[in-house]
């Protein structure tokens, strides 16, 4: 099955669009899991079980695995095995070199450690991204517009009449559909997204930043307009505050999230 | 030792401005050496100690190695090991994500592994390059000119008077000083470097594409006028062509273009 096809069926099924970010890291991790790679594995464990049916994908955050150099690379490949076959999976890598470089990656997530979609930063431009693309059961999502404040530095720059990340949509969506490309477009530009939505109507945006980071999820919605879509949320699901169970405080955090994205989205389609 | 005076000390001592890059690929290394991870890592030593008095740097390519999942990142820190301490080292990841995660890769790359450099993409702006940045014994090579075909795509956009490689140094370069940033502009691209050196005569300037890319090396040196810089050749030294001992075939290259890039400047400082 295509991965564009698993994320459709997958967000039908579990009525989700909730991507639950696995931003795992051992200082941070609550005080029942031992402060190692073991413990970070549990917390994995538990963050997974109380989410899976309430979530449509799961996002790696390589950064917070690879500080543990190899070690951290294998707490990468058991965490794909906790996950449920049928849940979407990104690698957030945020990778891209030059062409003989991008296969090796290339091959390293979308095919030996089996990730349905990566990250990709295009700046590099056709011959940095266009590995990913060839791998046509998969999908690269191309940051576009970040989530972080620094995005304002190049991102928002103008080209006259279009801005930098305009200019990207609109060449890099020429090199792929959009069962195999899809961008990033930070949840906390939503005056952007209706823009983006008439370039791009049929590709899915991932859009990272609600939660802790504190994006408008209602002008957020509203401005997608049903488009296809996922929204991650990372600190606020797995390190949520509070007394009481902490697998049961997770879930509730992802029932939340879940629930919110669903009503936005309904009242939109009246 | 700040990275800087250690990379000035290793020019000086061992006369040469050549980086080599360590782009090893168990698919393309002689049949001498086993098809595996230790064959990778026979071949590394290999080219280590045919290259350690011409080379002032190595230059590891993390995508070559991840594809082996975590038997390629243990690669890397044995790699490391067979480096001889004074010389330079550049993890060629590029990375760049928003600031958490890019702390986490900084405390993995250039604390954990010990690495003297990165190289760092700007896409995603100030707050994603300054926790990379924050390492002050420890130097930042961002991307600003890449070498492949596609950096025409973005990198040469025209800003209205000036092309985005060009705001890139013009804004990251008040970030932080020459001792801890530097960039990467390809070798392909020698007319734009007496361009970037009017902006930025004092950052060490990384020059990939030499060799098999067929970067003009004289063109290139000309306009980088004795500025300090490294030269990156990967697979013209570590594949070299034709018979005889594998090992001083690679010296010999390294040799060849230690010479050449030193021929080249002593022609311009007369």
């Amino acid at each position: 099955m295509k991965a564009f096809d698993k994320l459709k069926a997958i967000q039908e099924k579990n009525k989700s669009t909730l991507c639950v970010g696995l931003d795992s890291d051992i200082s941070k991790i609550p005080a029942q899991f031992s402060k190692d790679i073991n413990g970070l594995l549990e917390f994995n464990k538990t963050i997974i079980k109380a989410t899976e049916k309430h979530a449509c994908a799961y996002k790696i955050n390589f950064a917070f695995y690879e500080q543990y150099g190899a070690d951290g690379f294998n707490a990468i490949e058991e965490t794909l095995k906790l996950i449920p076959r049928n849940i979407y999976t990104i690698a957030d890598a945020k990778r891209g070199d030059i062409g003989n470089t991008s296969a090796a990656y290339s091959r390293a997530i979308l095919e030996a450690m089996n990730f349905d979609s990566i990250t990709v930063n295009p700046y590099m431009g056709s011959d940095c991204v266009m590995p990913f693309l060839e791998n046509k059961d998969k999908m690269v999502f191309l940051l576009a517009l970040t989530s972080n404040k620094g995005s304002e530095d190049f991102q928002l720059l103008d080209l006259g009449g279009m801005k930098l990340y305009q200019k990207i949509i609109e060449t890099t969506s020429k090199w792929s559909d959009e069962t195999n490309i899809a961008y990033v477009v930070g949840a906390t530009h939503p005056e952007y997204v209706a823009g983006i939505r008439e370039q791009i109507p049929n590709n899915f945006l991932l859009f990272p930043g609600v939660g802790t980071q504190g994006g408008d999820t209602k002008g957020l919605l509203s401005a997608n307009a049903l488009c296809p879509y996922l929204i991650n949320v990372s600190r606020d699901v797995i390190y949520p505050a509070g007394d009481g169970d902490f697998a049961e405080k997770v879930e509730n955090k992802a029932k939340h999230y879940q629930a919110l994205f669903n009503e936005i989205d309904s009242s939109i389609s009246k």
